[in-house]
């Protein structure tokens, strides 16, 4: 569904160079971006990636955001105010602008211009229809359009063979899930750790689903800075979910998990080592093991929301009260 | 005292044109890079920053990391081992590398070379003598030899400026610091919020001053981010720190502070518009109102470490147990 839209996207984009790249959303848009982001820092040699805050990119307004940038910006219903206004002022500012979102015709889209693509819903489509495989798409697309690699056909490929692995996962974790929501229910605040990619799963765990869908504490602590100190918080029953994906960064997250094994009995531990990445090839290997833990992690707070009697879509403030 | 360091770094990289710039630290000196990280994203045209955890740096192993960066990695001591690999790990790239540390001949410098700048204990130096002035200096100094602008010396103005406004502050921040140390030494869990330069402050409050030197649950939350999830867990009694800066971004931290306003009764501003900036020029006043969030957080947590009777120093597991 999405590779049409995004390699009509790439087309229009075909000769140009840019120097920059902006990432801009906020939330769990912003959360999704990152492993887009740690993929241009590790790949590209002549586009240099940047990762904001939507308002945070409009009031600092960079000296060199301007027609040399391109500027990627993603929210789920195309309404994020902020986003939206980002998309105009990135435009204003003379940059190259692609919107993306789950639906058509809104106003990010409106202020965003023709360069669009519309992903699927997280809970039904494919990894490559899902906002983090367009993500995936455009970055690798957009560093093969200026230094002539051969990123696209393989992250697409890679995408593509992700996806029975992450339906495979999702089953097998259901019961590590279950578990996780009977031991954690009353829980007065939980850890997550990870690094690299994967981080963006401890940020969208604590911030999206513990904290905004279940009004848990929860607190995303970076596997390399665990040691520099927040570890000292760790107790004999502190909560801690850490995350191990695939990637370049596992040495770190096995790292505090070695410390966490020692100084917790409450470790909820997801392995992305236990499924075969067979097919993937290696550089590739990482940023798909970070959409495993995507999914296991929704699972997690989809099983705590049940255990809790606490629906995933109980608000107080957000879209109720003026802010 | 650090200024001819600085100079004398300086000058032996003029006429060297980098095209990336790579701050590269852990734990409390990776939050202080923050702020130079911002002043570079702002104002560079040619030199793209990015900002690293020591050994997510070593792991992730950019392609672009080559003779064209330029690496400044921070330790206190010098000591950080992840932080003194990182050092030889740039240098074996072909990587430019300076090195900071508070001490003279440390394995750090060992592994950096030449290029050191010792740096003064943050308690007793001028502004202008921490490592947040030395890297302020360095970034400002690293932009004018490329791009032929005036920073370094603005930021040497500005940077002497704002010192007696920090003493100023110190003293008269004392009786808040007692107020929230008295009203928060049983806290289970405290929030702050910040944007822009100034999340730095938040971050090294939670992870360093409350969960490594007191033990207390805290979760650093972006300003910008706060309205698009972690805002949901804020109840009456919510202990919520809000720092205001006076940059850039101050205007996301007044939208978190209107709604902490109404939300919960246990809310500590500490804001630097009270502050008289004269004489400073307008470019520079956020980065210089971060430093006195910087001496201010210190402060409260001072304060609470006494309340609490809970020594600042008390540790159990850094530099005690093996991990």
């Amino acid at each position: 569904m999405c590779l049409d839209a995004v390699r009509s996207v790439l087309a229009s984009l075909e000769g140009k160079r840019f120097k920059r790249l902006f990432l801009v959303s906020c939330g769990g848009s912003q959360a999704l971006m990152m492993p887009g982001k740690f993929f241009v820092d590790k790949f590209a040699k002549t586009l240099f990636p940047q990762h904001y805050n939507s308002n945070e990119f409009i009031y600092l307004d960079p000296d060199s955001l301007d027609d040399s940038s391109i500027v990627i910006l993603c929210s789920q219903e195309g309404k994020t105010p902020e986003t939206v206004a980002a998309a105009a002022f990135a435009r204003k500012k003379g940059a190259t602008v692609i919107t993306i979102a789950m639906v058509d015709n809104s106003p990010l889209q409106d202020a965003g211009g023709e360069l669009f693509v519309k992903y699927g819903y997280y809970e039904t489509a494919d990894a490559i229809d899902t906002s983090y495989g367009v993500v995936y798409l455009l970055v690798s697309g957009i560093i093969d359009n200026q230094e002539g690699t051969g990123y696209f056909n393989e992250m697409v490929d890679s995408l593509h063979k992700i996806q029975p692995i992450i339906a495979e996962a999702k089953k097998r974790y259901e019961p590590k899930a279950l578990d996780f929501a009977k031991r954690c229910k009353d829980a007065k605040v939980i850890y997550s750790l990870a690094a690299g990619t994967d981080y963006s799963q401890s940020y969208v765990m604590c911030n999206c689903y513990l904290m905004e869908m279940q009004w848990i504490n929860a607190i995303p602590i970076h596997a390399g800075e665990f040691f520099h100190g927040p570890f000292e918080i760790i107790e004999e029953n502190s909560p801690v979910i850490i995350l191990l994906g695939s990637g370049d960064c596992r040495f770190l997250e096995e790292r505090a998990l070695k410390f966490c094994q020692k100084y917790t009995k409450e470790l909820f531990i997801i392995d992305t080592s236990e499924f075969c990445f067979d097919g993937i090839s290696k550089n590739y290997v990482g940023y798909m093991s970070t959409l495993i833990l995507n999914n296991i992690c929704r699972l997690y707070c989809k099983k705590i929301a049940v255990e809790r009697n606490h629906p995933l879509d109980i608000r107080r403030y957000m879209h109720i009260v003026e802010y």
